[in-house]
Order: C-alpha cells, then structure tokens, then sequence
C-alpha cells in the first residue's frame, strides 16, 4: 500500500519537492544473513528514482546512531559519491577512518578497489546524499566479509568469496 | 597555472574533503554569443572530476544575484537532478516558475521535453549541487532562444534551430 502511494506520488513533472516528501523507501537490504542485520537503522528516500531518472539514483540516507551505510564494499564499474548534509559520519576507507562534517564529500571512482562505508560512531542522526549509476556489469567486493556480488538482470547475487552462493 | 594545481589536487585515494577545497572551475560557457555573456555571476565547482569520477558529474555550482544556472534547456539522453544547499532561486520550466528554498530538490527526466533553469531573482547567492550522467549522443534543446546542441567527441556543438553553425 505505501508502495502503491509512493508510486502515485511519482512526479511526471518537473515541478520542485521539499526531499523529505518523498516516502522512505521500505525494502530491507538485499544482503544475505547475517549481515542483513547489520543495516538496522538505514532508511533511504529514492529520489532520483520519485523524478524517474534512470541513469544513477540519488538517495538521501539517514543513520541512526550505531548504523552503517553498507557493508565495507567497492564497485568495479559504478561510481560512487556522498555529500554529507547533518551529522558525523565517520568514513572508513583502505585509508583508515576519518570523522566527517556537513560540507564534506567524497568520491569513490569505480574500480579502485578501495572498499568504503559510512559508520555513525555519534550519538546524533547522519543525513547524506548518496548519487551511483547504473552500469551493467557491475559487481561488489566485500575486503572485510565473506561476500561477494555480482548484479544481474534481476538484481544483485550475492556468493561467498568462493564462488558458493547464500 | 590555476588548472594544474587543481590537477594537482585531484584525489586519487577516497579521502573526503570539504567541497570548499575543490577549485573552481575556471573555463568560461562553451555557448555560441550572445548567449555566452549571459552566464555570468555563475561559478562551478566539478567535484565528481575531482574524485576521477567519469560516468556522472556533480558540480557544486553558486549563482550570485541575477544570474542563472543556464539557457532554459532539456536532455535528450542524460538525467538531471538539483539540490538547494542555499539561497532561493527561481525554476523555471515549461510548468511555469516557482521560488525553492533549501533542501528542495528536482529531477529533469532524459527525454521528457521540459525545458528548465535556474534564475537567481533573490539578493542572497545561491549554491546547489547538480547531477548529470554521460550517456554518449545527447542533444540539448532550448525552448526559448534559436539554439540547439549536439555533444560531439570533441564536447558540446551549437547550431541555430535551422542546423546553420554559430
């Protein structure tokens, strides 16, 4: 049912929205257990997706305290960026961890095999903009899981480093 | 000078940075006169160029007072998406005008039709981010001026309506 709304609510026009009036998002990660789990306390407004673009997505992403983005994870053909509106993410990359502030951005250029992940070590919400596109092919790795993946026509498959699926 | 400094700079590890610390970009609008001189008080920052991020842009981009963010235009191929940071600058599509404020945010559809711009009518600056894919063979259109736009290997090609070169 809120689906349903949110598909309604669907712009076909041009016309400008306040970005908290687009619904959040209510699928749950699409990682395997255990690490679904491990996404408590994400939500994400598409919005991108509420304008029909097609060519990337653009979410805005609250962390509760104690939330991560995603699994530590690297694409080989999407890039990636954040732009940090509210909070103190902190930023965990191959370069170790850094604490962020509003104003602050970081790109992740597809390929690099540099695994990053956001990780709210406050006790305040984070809110950022994350934008990726949509190049076919694409697949995650995983430095710090058992876990890889692979996208697909019907989504992402996820396996374990050996090849074995979940 | 200036432009290899900002090379220079260009990060090729994922460390975050403030969008601040990005150089503006100092290359003037590649429009045909008299439409060229029309993009003044309008300065972009590529902060997706800086993280070496090829498969979309995003510029932060500030408008003093009276200046606009481009040509009322549309996309053929490539989506586009703008967040207000700051200021209230003035949409202008083929829906009419509305004033936006801070946290609002538009997607432009690839293909839909709808010519759109920024104007900044207010006395404050403006600054947004804007997001842009690089779908190869886009065309751009201008509702309101004798111009058209065909991006080439060599970037953008401006023709008045008719095909006849600037």
């Amino acid at each position: 049912m809120q689906e349903k709304r949110a598909e309604m609510d669907k712009r076909l026009s041009s016309e400008a929205i306040s970005v908290l009036e687009v619904p959040v998002h209510d699928q749950h990660s699409t990682y395997p257990e255990p690490f679904a789990s491990m996404i408590k306390g994400r939500t994400k407004r598409r919005l991108g997706d509420f304008f029909n673009l097609s060519n990337f997505g653009v979410n805005l992403t609250h962390l509760e305290p104690g939330a991560i983005s995603a699994l530590r994870h690297s694409h080989s053909k999407q890039d990636e960026f954040i732009y940090i509106l509210e909070g103190n993410p902190t930023l965990h990359t191959d370069d170790g961890k850094s604490k962020l502030t509003p104003g602050m951005c970081a790109g992740f250029m597809a390929g690099s095999g540099n695994g990053h992940q956001l990780i709210n070590e406050s006790d305040k919400e984070v809110i950022y903009l994350e934008i990726g596109d949509r190049t076919p092919g694409d697949t995650g790795s995983y430095p710090d899981d058992d876990l890889q993946a692979a996208m697909t026509e019907s989504g992402w498959q996820f396996s374990h480093k050996d090849g074995t699926p979940y």
